[in-house]
């Protein structure tokens, strides 16, 4: 329906869970977008019927202003699929609600011809639904003509991301198992950022002067995903990878933006050198970069070599906060080696890696 | 000399590098203290024939206010042993100088009759010193009188407490070992206080809204120090146990005062369940409890059942910031458990560890 | 009825709205109080029928943990005021519900014999009702049979403290005009600490690395409140101090407890020296010190000559957090003076203040 | 010599102080400047000879990597002021060392032939070196013939900045100055970054749940500078206003960037309403807006009208960080309005304000 070459016609996006945090990010990382263009808001019932501005007073949280384009567009309620039809070519879903109902209102969406791409954990183990970080398993899409089969929907498909935790270091470990060092083992603990938690999200008596060793979830999720982000398709559903076992502290700390975590990793018959790594990360190009896909990071892996990085506030932006920064790379006197990884949460591991995952679904024809 | 009971008379104690901030932290536990008096403080040659009011004027950095006991003191220069000759029955060293010098000093004041308990790291390899954790291996002070006759000292001595990090999570894993459960391998993580880097140590710009992941030989002293506090006397010297690897990967975060760490154990054959751990730790008391020692904690480990605890600010004070907090036993899916544990770095993990030290000294009768 | 002398009996004390943050800082506080004993404790509704110690879990915010003597006691629904009838002596009030209601449920406890001491800012403009700080305005308690006759209460009555601001500038402030340095125009700014929104109060993601330069309604009580305290009594009614004029510029900042106010004075007619303050405000004592008030602070103004001081951090806790804390005293190029004040507003500025007003009472008895 | 206009040849800069923060900032910000090209950094002799990338190696605070045209640029030791000639159109002047070697310093560069826009307070008072704030008083530059006279500098000359904390209230003020409202008094209170103070800077034990109510400096600048900066030209030198009083509290807050200030200002005759001040700040152009310079923010004042902000976090980077952003203007009780004013230090502040500078003295054709 659209070549996405020269003098394209940039497609139709809507954002729906518009005016929560990840929503507001959709918004605000859109503006300009080249490919894209939001056309369509929509929120609970309370603020349909407002404009957008007026739904976000007092509420919106990000740095820079509501973009013109979007501040006096109408919001319609996400649960009325029936109003984006024809409007949208396709949708970004930031829903915040219980997850039986995400499920059930984004195939709804599919159903009415509009793919969705989602930031919710709902559809995440859905058996046909891919999990999809670009740069490491960009043929999950394969599975969609399948997902499509399965429901019965024309045009419409779903899409997930994982959750913002896996990306400080998932990347980085797929780029050594992809050169052949299979990694059997991996114990991490995160350390991460209060945006990870919405709005108003942690009190700020949790965590001034303080640190929270618990995030409800995040550890299940941290050792889970990545088993299915590495694992294929067989028979038109998602096999888990059982290559790998990891193990996830999850922490919440002090930080604005920027999810870190300190990795110690094994691998199973193999050893790369600490050369090796550094070679191998500083070369790693994934498909978003072959397919030099807007949102994609130049180089989607950055070491930095000095011995107190990646920080959070000093790096977290890097690229336009969709690369995974990483550092420290040494021996572990118990596994085999050990890094510090760290990116972006609600860029890259929200409404960022969403985008990304819409780009690439365009560049391979899907929309 | 002295009964360390009944109606006992007070010991003179002198601190030396007292106008530091461990040395600021001896003056303030010591006060009131039942058994120890401070009366010597020496420093550096540029603070020597102040009073302590004016060394420390504008550096004080307790938040309560200097003892009235010590504030007209004058403070002697610390490399003048012989001043403190006669003044003192022991010294609490908190010397902040290179370690060669530290290792000098140490043993000149011990040469000078002084038995001396050290926050150094100077003398914690030397091989017939002992790193106490009096709760773990109240045992190793048995080397001091092989210590004495090694160096031709007739009263002095040294002991050396280990660096502030290890408290966090020690004295829990050597709990489940003491019965009999053997751990063999230990991946931890910290989350260190910017107090544990003195003052004025850690830079507000690299710590507001940020994280450090390193700590200058903090993960190699996490590493190292365990295997001598858990190690034997031989021939009156230590040997190191080689039971156990460690693999720490340390990082400064905004908090004030209180390490955290995440840890993932491996036991080598008996595990213990998770019942069981609960019922050692709750139940796990040290000699420091049966001699009543003054600045000992009531129960040297306690558990919080609450999933999101223990946290530095909320936890780090109980029992006189003298015990460590743990939480979140649970099972680890690479090795077998997993636990956060918490101690108060300045407190249990510097100064009050150091007197802990000396005041078991005083009821083995080595003072 | 009670001789709060030797020997005395402690007085039995319930506290309502027990389970919010400020009853939780009561219930704290009140442990091992010499003259008061917690026998009774209400809350919601919701809590009602449940031990404290389960109604609180989960949301205890004290870095102490919850006294033995309380934590078995059944928690009552308070807005059932008979229930506390005839158990307690008087009663704490720090309930949270709209002010209408608040009111009106402070009343029914004292038409029902019990004193109430007061948090909330239902009752501080009712013109029969004290609002307490003993070391300014103790003779506000004389009101007191006036109040019992217009409502026809034997034994009950109302007391009411101050916002938490105010208790960081309005004592040194006093202590000035009391020694005929009459203060007509004051403009301060207040830097205040997240515990003064309660729990979860302010969002993370708005103060970490931020400041929020509004607090809704706190200029206004900042601003009128002095006037009532420094007023006076005519015909069994308060009439507000005309005397002086009161801008505030209230800001919320990241430190966990303490208020700061930076304050700008001007006198009327005489001015004090520098000097003549300082010893004004170090030879400040009231009727609280001279009845040796359990909580009253030995000294309640305390000066710290360094110039980058009070702290909050630093120098909230002193005298058991009950004391004002002042530096900075200099002249100002508008005005007369200017001066920093800190008070910690969750002990000396909330449940401490209460206590202190109870103290008082008792004394003056009017109970 | 050069024309700022179409296909303009853009001018060669140098930086000296280059290795320092601020240094680091106009680097930064340089980056792709359209008139101007670093092209020569200097420092300290301890880093002369090295490249820039090796002289700030693990010393650079910015959050964006070394600017590739500046990285291997070699640095010269900045008091060899013959180094620069013939390679820089101007010099930025960013040094730290003790004042008085800053002023001959500076006045050696423009005996050079260089002219020097300078962020030090060495020549702030300086009687014929105009303190520039384009927005306010761009016709102080006019003293420029009249300052190289006096020195007898064919083409050199020397500009300065006033302090960062001036920044974020003094243009809304002018702004109402300028329109016929003489304000005659303001008490204000601000609220500053701990990047103000450089690096390392402020202690973290200082300032994490903390504030420190005291700048070295500071209040005397943001009382006095005012008055330089609204005073006027009197036989080649300048004449202080004495239409104002200011009182000035600083604090330093737990704040990366961005200063806030909460401002009180009495008029000396006429008073503007509430909307007639938000019409005038709405408004204001002042020359560098009319002469579109490309570091001149649009609106130089821009009103946020929530009533919690400005907040630094959310605010200080609009509009390139180069706009005060203000709020909150309401009356005040004691003078005649209050409001909040919030400006990024390091940028408007400093380096952005320093480039500023520039940019308007090569419009006015001084380079």
């Amino acid at each position: 329906m659209i070549s996405a070459g020269f003098a394209m016609e940039k497609l139709n996006v809507g954002v729906i869970g518009a005016t929560g945090m990840v929503g507001q990010n959709y918004v605000r990382l859109l503006e300009g977008h080249p490919w894209f263009n939001v056309v369509f808001v929509a929120a609970s019932e309370r603020s349909a019927g407002k404009k957008y501005s007026e739904a976000v007073a007092g509420r919106w949280q990000m740095t820079s202003p509501i973009p013109e384009s979007v501040k006096d567009l109408m919001v319609f309620d996400a649960a009325k699929v029936g109003e984006a039809e024809g409007e949208c070519d396709f949708i970004f879903s930031a829903v915040e609600m219980d997850k039986e109902r995400v499920r059930a209102l984004e195939c709804e969406y599919a159903s009415h011809g509009m793919p969705v791409f989602s930031n919710s954990s709902a559809h995440r183990w859905t058996d046909d639904v891919p999990m999809l970080i670009p740069e490491i398993n960009p043929r999950h899409l394969d599975i969609i003509p399948a997902q499509k089969k399965n429901h019965g929907w024309s045009r419409g498909f779903i899409v997930v991301k994982p959750n913002c935790s896996l990306q400080s270091y998932l990347t980085p470990v797929y780029a050594l198992i992809k050169e052949g060092y299979s990694v059997d083992r991996m114990i991490l603990t995160t350390l991460q950022a209060v945006s990870g938690a919405g709005y108003p999200g942690v009190a700020s008596l949790d965590i001034v002067d303080n640190i929270i060793p618990y995030i409800g979830g995040e550890e299940e999720k941290s050792e889970k995903e990545p088993l299915k982000i590495l694992g294929s398709i067989k028979d038109g559903r998602f096999v888990n990878s059982d290559s790998m076992k990891v193990s996830a502290h999850c922490n919440r700390v002090p930080v604005v933006d920027g999810h870190t975590a300190c990795v110690s990793l094994g691998f199973k018959e193999k050893k790369p050198s600490l050369e090796e790594i550094l070679s191998i990360w500083s070369g790693f190009k994934a498909l978003p970069q072959e397919l030099d896909l807007p949102s994609a990071p130049k180089q989607p892996i950055i070491y930095i070599a000095e011995n107190n990085r990646p920080q959070p506030r000093k790096d977290r932006d890097i690229d336009k906060a969709m690369a995974v920064v990483v550092g420290r790379v040494r021996p572990c006197n118990v596994f085999d080696i050990r890094f510090v990884g760290l990116s972006h949460n609600t860029v890259r591991g929200a409404a960022g890696g969403g985008i990304l995952n819409a780009e690439l679904a365009v560049k391979k024809k899907l929309i």
